[in-house]
C-alpha cells in the first residue's frame, strides 16, 4: 500500500497548497491512502466542516486533528457525522467524534488511522499509550486492516519517539505532528514500523510556525496582548511523508519525505 | 568561512562518533569554524572537563551547553577557566563561564559563538532576545567578527523560530538545540542568516532522545521511579548544519545538513 | 463522628511534632478517625515503612501520600503490605497500593479515605475527577460507610474547589495538601461537604515551605544547583482541620482548623 | 501605620462588596493606607479605567494587577496616566505603567508599594527578586518612605515564601495574591516583615476561585471549550490583612486577618 501522510495545514495558502497538489499527487504516486492533520486550516484554528469537505475532495481519506479541534465551535455538532475526521482518542469518555477510524480502500484492502495526543507540556488528556493500546486491541495489522497509520500529535520529541517505538511492529507508520517543523529523522524501526518526530507544517515557513512574524514574535519580547495572530499568506509547502507497505503484513517497506513548494528545501520519494 | 554545527553530543556513542569524525570532516570539508552542543556528553548529562578537552582536540572551536550545563559539578568551577566552553547568555548576572566568545580564526578572522536558551516549557530564564540583543549590539557582522552563530537551545520550534527572524540580518547561522531531532527546515532567511530549527543528536537514534528505550518509556507510560536513563549505545549518528559564508558580510551562501552514521539517512554537503 | 486531618508532614521535626502531639489531641478531641498526609515525612522526600509505623502507633489511622509516594523506594515494595497507606488513586493502572482504604472505626463504624492528585501544574496523571467517581460509585455515605474524606494533593486552588464542588453531598470532608500552607477557606458546602484549599504543613513555617531558606531560595534566584534541599529543623506546627460528621447521613455538622506549636497563630476547635 | 491590603476583587459583587464596605473600615480600624488588588474587577478579567476610579473613590490609594494587567486593552493606554495603578515591576523594559509607586500619605508620611509576578507555572517573565531588589536599592525603609508594601503575584507557595525571606527587614509587609484563596499562615518574620502567602479573593467564594462553578468544572473535567467563564454573582467576602507598622522602623508591629461577608469564616483585627 502506497500512503501518503501530510501534516498542519495552516490557513489559507496551506490549505490551498495542499487542494491544488493533492490531485496530481495521489496520481504520480499511486497513493492509495492519504490523511492529513488539518487542526490549523481553519484561519490557524481548528477546521470548518466546508474545509474538511474541500480536503476530502481533493483526494484525503481521513484528516486528524489535534489541540485545535474544537477552535471551530461547528465541529463539535459536525465530527459526529463525519467519521472520516478524527480528534485524539485520548480525549475523556463522552468527548463528540471518535479517535479513530477503519477506511475502506480500494482492492478491498481497509487501513486503519488513529490519533492521539501528547501530554508532555500539553493539556491533561487520558494516557496516550493506553488509549493507543487499546484501540490496536480490537484490530491486527495485515489481518483485519492492512495498515495502521498513528498520528501523535504531541509537543516533546520525547513523548514523541517513546510512541513510534511502543507500536514498532503493531503499526505502517507512527508520524508526529503539532510542532509544524519537519524532522529529517525519519526511519523504519527495528520491526518493521516507520517513524517521523514531525511530519511538518502546509504553510507559509516565512513565519512562526505558520503564523504571521512580527505578532508572533511580539508575544516572546513583549509580555502584553497585541496584534492578533494571522495565518502567515505568503508562497506555502507542503510537508509529509510517504511510505509504501507490504500489504501482506502491514509493515514498512520504504519511505521518503514530501517537500513541495514554498521555502523548504523541495524533496520527493524516488519510489 | 565555512562552518559546521554539531547539535548536542548524548553519551559515550555520541562523543566517540564526532571524536573519530571530526579531524577527517574538518579536513574534508575544509572547516574553518566547527561548534559542538556538549550539554549532555558525559553520560547523557553536562560535560566534564576532560570530555571538552578532548571534544576541542578533535577539531571543535567552541562548546557550547544548555539547560544541563552544571549537572556535572565540576563544570562549574572549569568553565571560566575555559572560555571556549560557554553557558546560555541568559542565566542571571553572577552565574559562572560567559554566554558567548570570540575566537581566533585563521587569516585573522574572527567569530562569536553565542549560546542563549528558551524559556517555553523550560525553566524561568533571564529574557532570551534581549540577551542575544544585548550581545549582538557590542559586536558588527562583517566588521569586528566575520561570523556569529547563535545556538538557541529551546524545546518550542515558535521560539526557536521567532529568534531566527529577530536575528535575520545580523548574524550568519541561528541553530536549534535541545529536541535531539534534526529538522528538515534549513533555509537561507530573506536577509542573510541561515537558520534550522534543531541541529540534531549526536548519539544513537535507536533510542529516546538519545536514552535508552526501556526506562524512558516507562517515564511516560507508568509514574513511579525506575531503572535510571542511560544513554544509548548502539550505533550512533552524527547530526548537524554546515554553512558556507561570505566573509565581507558574515552572512550565509549556502547551507547544508551533515547526517553521517547510524540509523540516520546519511547527508553531506555538495559544496 | 469525630474527624481531624493533618496536613504535609516534613522531615524530622514535622513528625515529632505529630507523633509527640497526636495522642493528646486523639483523647481531648474525642476523635474516632485520624488521617496524615506523610509523603515528605522522610527527610522531606517520602515516607518510610518505619516511619509510617511511627505515626500509626502515634495514632493515625490512615497515612495519605502524594506526589512523592516513591521517593522512598522502600514504599514501593512495602505500599501493598500497608494497606491502611495510600498512594493517589489516579496513577495509571498496575501501580503498586491503592488509592483508597475502608478503615473499621468504633461502634462498627467505617470510613472511606481516597486520595487523589491534581494535574494542574503537575505530573500527567489518569483523569483525577472520574477516579474520585469510579470508588465513590462503589460506596454509599452514610450507609456502607459513615464518612468519606478526599485528600486532593494539587497544586491550583481552582483543581481543588472544583473538586470540592463535585465532591458536594458525597464525601464528608474534601481537603486539599501539597502546597504546604494551610488557608482561610474552610467551609461548609451548601449540600453538606466540609471543604479546606490546603490543610498546611506539619513542620517548620520559618522556612520555604518546610524546606531550608538558603538553599530553596538559591533555586529562585540563581538557576544552577547549589546547596541540596534539606528540612529546616526549627520548631514545628501541626496543621489540620478537625471535622465533626453526622453518623447518619455521613455529612459535615462543624468544622475548625488545628494549628499548634511553631510560628503559626494557634487555633484549636471550640467544640 | 496603619495598613489593610485587600486580594484579587473578581467581578461585580467583588467590587460591589469593596465598595460599599471600604469606607466603613477606613473609619473604623484608622486606617493610613489602602492597597487593593484590581486584576479582576471587570467582569473576571482586568480592570477598567472607570473600575479603577470608584476603587478610588471608595478608599484605596494604591491599586496593583498581575497577570490580567492587559486583559481590558484600555488599561494599556490608561496605566501611564494614573500612577496610582500598578502592574509588575518585572514586565519587559518598555511595558506600559510602573511597577512601584510612592504615595503620599497623611502626616507627611510616604509608603512604597510595589507589584511584582512570580514565574513557577506562569509566564515568564523578568526575575522578581532582581525586580523587587532593585526598587528597593532605590528607597530606605523608615527614612525616605514610612511603609514599603509588596504584593507577589505568584501561583507557588515556594515561591512567595522565598519572596517573603528575601524581603524580610527591607519592608513592611510581603503579600501574596493570584490563588484567590486566603491562606493562615500570616506572620511576622524575625527582621519584622509581615507575611501572607496570599490576601485571598474579594469575590463570591461559592464558585471555583470567583468562576461560576458549572463552567469552571467543566473544563478540568471535559477538555473541550464549554460555557463562558463568569464571575459568580452570590454573597461576596471581601478578603484582606491588615497590618500595624512602627513608623521609626516602618517594620511591622501587628497583623490580623480581616475577612467580612459571604461565605468564609468572618475575621477583623482585635487592633
Ligand atoms: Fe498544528
Ligand atoms: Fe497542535
Ligand atoms: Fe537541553
Ligand atoms: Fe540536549
Ligand atoms: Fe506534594
Ligand atoms: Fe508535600
Ligand atoms: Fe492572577
Ligand atoms: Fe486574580
Amino acid at each position: 500500500m502506497r500512503i501518503l501522510f501530510l501534516g498542519d495545514i495552516v490557513g489559507r495558502v496551506g490549505r490551498e497548497a495542499v487542494i491544488s497538489r493533492l490531485p496530481g499527487l495521489r496520481a504520480e504516486l499511486s497513493l492509495d491512502l492519504v490523511v492529513v492533520n488539518g487542526e490549523n486550516a481553519s484561519h490557524g484554528f481548528g477546521l470548518s466542516p466546508a474545509i474538511g469537505q474541500d480536503l476530502f475532495n481533493a483526494g484525503a481519506d481521513v484528516i486528524t486533528l489535534g489541540n485545535h479541534s474544537w477552535d471551530r465551535r461547528d465541529m463539535i455538532g459536525h465530527i459526529d457525522a463525519e467519521p472520516r475526521i478524527i480528534r485524539p482518542a485520548n480525549y475523556p469518555p463522552g468527548t463528540p467524534g471518535q479517535g479513530s477510524v477503519v477506511v475502506p480502500l480500494v482492492n478491498g484492502h481497509k487501513a486503519l488511522v488513529i490519533s492521539v495526543m501528547g501530554r508532555q507540556f500539553m493539556d491533561a488528556m487520558d494516557d496516550p499509550f493506553r488509549a493507543v493500546s487499546d484501540i490496536l486491541s480490537r484490530h491486527r495489522l495485515g489481518v483485519t486492516v492492512q495498515a495502521i497509520i498513528v498520528d501523535v500529535h504531541a509537543e516533546a520529541t520525547s513523548e514523541k519517539w517513546a510512541m513510534g517505538h511502543v507500536c514498532d511492529g503493531r503499526v505502517s507508520l507512527v508520524i508526529g505532528t503539532h510542532t509544524h517543523t519537519p524532522t529529517a529523522d525519519h526511519r523504519i524501526f527495528p520491526k518493521g514500523t516507520a517513524f517521523q518526530t514531525d511530519a511538518g507544517m502546509c504553510g507559509d515557513y516565512d513565519s512562526v510556525i505558520g503564523m504571521g512574524k512580527d505578532a508572533a514574535i511580539a508575544r516572546f519580547v513583549r509580555k502584553m496582548p497585541g496584534e492578533r495572530l494571522q495565518p502567515a499568506e505568503g508562497d506555502a509547502s507542503i510537508a509529509g511523508m510517504m511510505v509504501e507497505t507490504d500489504d501482506a503484513t502491514g509493515l514498512a517497506r520504504r519511505m521518503a519525505p514530501v517537500r513541495l513548494g514554498g521555502h523548504l528545501a523541495q524533496t520527493m520519494p524516488d519510489f
